[in-house]
């Protein structure tokens, strides 16, 4: 098993990957009191999958832990679910020293990362994240939270867990939409950090497409290294973090203007992707050459390019409603190369406009 | 004006303290930028008050600032009002670059605390506690929070305001019953913390019975200096800030048995400390003087000293489920004198029956 260390003070915590790790769970859980009922918060799917083993291994070590399933999917992931959850952790008795493990995608982590944050003003947290996506971007970092009708995470809190447990084993039931969403992600580390990483992901495609385990525990290894140096550097999003952010003004435009339906996390923001390499292009701070090796890699992992006939007005006017927007202004991160990107502000409602065709 | 400062590292803040200070509040507003949309939350009762007066101040100043108002009361501290405070946070514009004043008490401070602290992951938050009680005690230390059907409090976040401005002579509106209620966490305060501070209570009664704003204000500024102390000590409740909770394991449980209705959350907390110098007592913490002296100065400020005729069955079932109960044990704070208090752990549900009678 591999560690990846995130360094946050006295909210450090490490980030373990490995196949085949579930059983190695109860050995790490240092922090959580086997007195206290937990709650293994995980989704209909994912359950009938893994729910039982994580269970029987908690039990079998000791620790009362009872479940909470909720059905799963974007559209669970709002203040409703997180209502019913917290009489879930009222009615099983959970108190300040319970722990909420998840077991489960982005949509898991996210939500019932919120009730850990939020319960009791915090309890502990332990994620187990079963989606690609989960394992290298949304289970580091502490982001948690919720949706609101009106956009997307406009709740939430940024919250540590105790520590992740990811086993890319996992990844062997993943359908092959969520895979690619997560790949999205993937490519995203390799275009705003790390030119190697980049050049990993064209060489090794066959494999990676083939969710060879060697190859896997590489790169969530190698994502989980570029986020959480990131994020100690930044833990909330004041200045390096936003990097992170790479195609998802685009993305998560695309994302609300299709009601979420369309296009899957990952797919939105690999389109968003090639927007801003398009606009780094425009803009100069990129190479023709270097925007089209970024277009052709997400083509060639089957990702989409295109976002399909939204008008451009809809377009701009979503982005500037983006929580990353400030006073008016839509800020972006451009990349500056393969492997280098930068956050650059005040860009004009023209030049999106010049991508978007 | 008189400052207290909140010495948490780099969440650190000033508590002002004065007489007719609200004028002075835009130059205080360092962090707050003029560019973005903030709200102003408050209660129908105080925004009729002094909503206009304080809009008026901060629109002079040039910051742009939009009134949310709510119904007020306990009963509205939940998480439809959250909702909709959201709601009004998105369609106001508000970005992550904006401030959420709070004006009024304990409820609209903890409730838009929470929205401030949840809304895009913590936003900016400044407080403006018009009652008594919120100017000693939920306005200084960053617990902020929503209640659930089951039970006060249980979702919310520590989250640290900009500043906080008190005004004492916003008390003069307050109506007697609420600023008793407040008059109950200042005496808890010489309880646990400060014989001298308890001798001036008793000294200066008349002169706080009849709003003096010149003892207001130092009794105001040693509340928030006893609690700024214990709090830097310990910020998110692992040890020493305990101590602020004397009575209250044993006040919200009678809080919750009456449907929140019968007694204030000072009332409750009053009788629970008469409860706790009694137990005290019995444990051989305190003299039977002491005892005396802190049921005397509950009584003489005309606070209720008992909890009626509610059963002590339910009273213990009750305060089992307190959330400062551990493991299920009853943990509670105890008086070793007057001006000093330690935590016990595991007192038994015959000791507590023993002083419910």
């Amino acid at each position: 098993m591999k560690a990846v260390h995130v360094d946050l003070g006295e909210k450090s915590y490490n980030i373990y990957i490995g196949e085949k790790c579930l059983a190695d769970l109860p050995r790490l859980l240092t922090g959580v009191s086997p007195d206290s009922v937990s709650l293994l918060v995980s989704d209909e799917l994912v359950f009938s999958l893994y729910g039982e083993e994580v269970l029987e291994i908690l039990h079998s070590a000791g620790f009362k832990v009872e479940a909470a399933v909720i059905k799963g999917g974007e559209g669970c992931k709002n203040l409703t679910t997180l209502d019913w959850l917290y009489e879930q952790m009222i009615t099983r008795g959970l108190d300040r020293s319970s722990t909420v493990f998840t077991l489960g995608g982005g949509v898991v982590g996210d939500l019932a990362g919120f009730a850990a944050a939020s319960f009791m003003r915090g309890i502990g947290f332990i994620q187990i994240p079963t989606s690609l996506l989960a394992q290298v971007d949304s289970s580091v970092g502490g982001k948690t939270g919720v949706n609101l009708p009106l956009g997307k995470n406009l709740v939430g809190a940024f919250y540590q867990p105790g520590l992740v447990l990811a086993d890319v084993s996992l990844l062997n039931t993943l359908a092959e939409k969520e895979y690619k969403t997560g790949l999205a992600e993937v490519i995203k580390y390799g275009v705003i950090w790390d030119g190697t990483f980049f050049d990993f992901l064209e060489t090794n495609r066959e494999r990676i497409k083939a969710r060879d385990p060697k190859y896997l525990i590489h790169m969530v290894q190698r994502c989980c290294e570029i986020k959480a140096e990131i994020v100690s550097q930044d833990e909330k999003e004041s200045g390096l973090r936003a990097l992170l952010n790479l195609g998802h003004t685009f993305g998560h435009a695309f994302e609300a203007l299709t009601g979420y339906k369309q296009f899957t996390h990952g797919e939105a923001v690999a389109i968003g992707m090639v927007c801003v390499a398009r606009l780094a292009e425009k803009l100069g701070t990129m190479t023709a050459a270097e925007a089209g090796r970024v277009v052709d890699l997400i083509q060639n992992y089957g990702l989409p390019v295109h976002y399909g006939n939204l008008p451009a007005d809809d377009i701009v006017v979503r982005m500037r409603m983006d929580k990353k927007s400030t006073a008016g202004k839509i800020k972006m991160v451009l990349p500056t190369g393969i492997g280098s990107s930068e956050v650059t502000a005040g860009i004009t409602e023209e030049q999106i406009k010049s991508v978007l065709s």
